[in-house]
């Protein structure tokens, strides 16, 4: 099962910039699309997450797996992201044990949501 | 497809109690879930979205649908989180038009979280 790794490109993390491939968001997710992606994990830009007072925000979805949600991160997290991407592919669950998360996973969380479950009354 | 509306009920929204039923995302929760769910939509108490710093936290989902995260609400705004939740269920994607959101919802977005997209290398 394929984990998305999408990276916001509209993050702005309180610079003003006009173009908008200066942003914080759009460097770092070309930052992130040149480097190798961990097996099992393809990096998507997407416009935008939302986390705007927050940004830059990158999040982690696999079917079946929880999603986390991160924020504040910059250009030199990249290797950090890639590996905290690595240790959530390589999960059931996407529950990564708090020991082996990167740091800046463990500080800047903005939130998780759990799996699709089966509905209610389909599990009565 | 049923929509999911998770409520943390672990949020302590910078309250202290040390009755774990008095937290304020547990009295969020017992509140939504005494209220009548909109049509298509299930309230589901989770422990917990990881967004402790801007709780109480809800979260809408659906398969096949934009994932939102909304952060700071109160037992004054159930109302609100139910009308967004029915707005929320009736659209094909997730996406409620700005002008029909709740105003909460416009307000206290922590996150957004694409669906789940086809694997890049089986969609080329």
């Amino acid at each position: 099962m394929t984990t998305t790794l999408y990276v916001c490109q509209t993050c702005k993390a309180g610079e003003v910039h006009e173009d908008d491939a200066n942003r914080p968001g759009a460097r770092l997710h070309a930052a992130l699309a040149a480097m190798e992606a961990p097996e099992g994990v393809q990096v998507v830009g997407v416009n935008c997450l939302s986390a705007c007072s927050q940004g830059a925000a990158v999040a982690l979805s696999a079917p079946g797996k929880w999603t986390y949600v991160y924020g504040r991160m910059t250009l030199d997290d990249a290797p950090d992201i890639l590996a905290g991407a690595a240790a959530y592919a390589a999960t059931p669950d996407g529950l990564v044990p708090w020991r082996e998360r990167v740091v800046q996973f463990r500080k800047q969380s903005l939130a998780r949501i759990p799996p699709f479950q089966m509905p209610l009354e389909a599990a009565e």
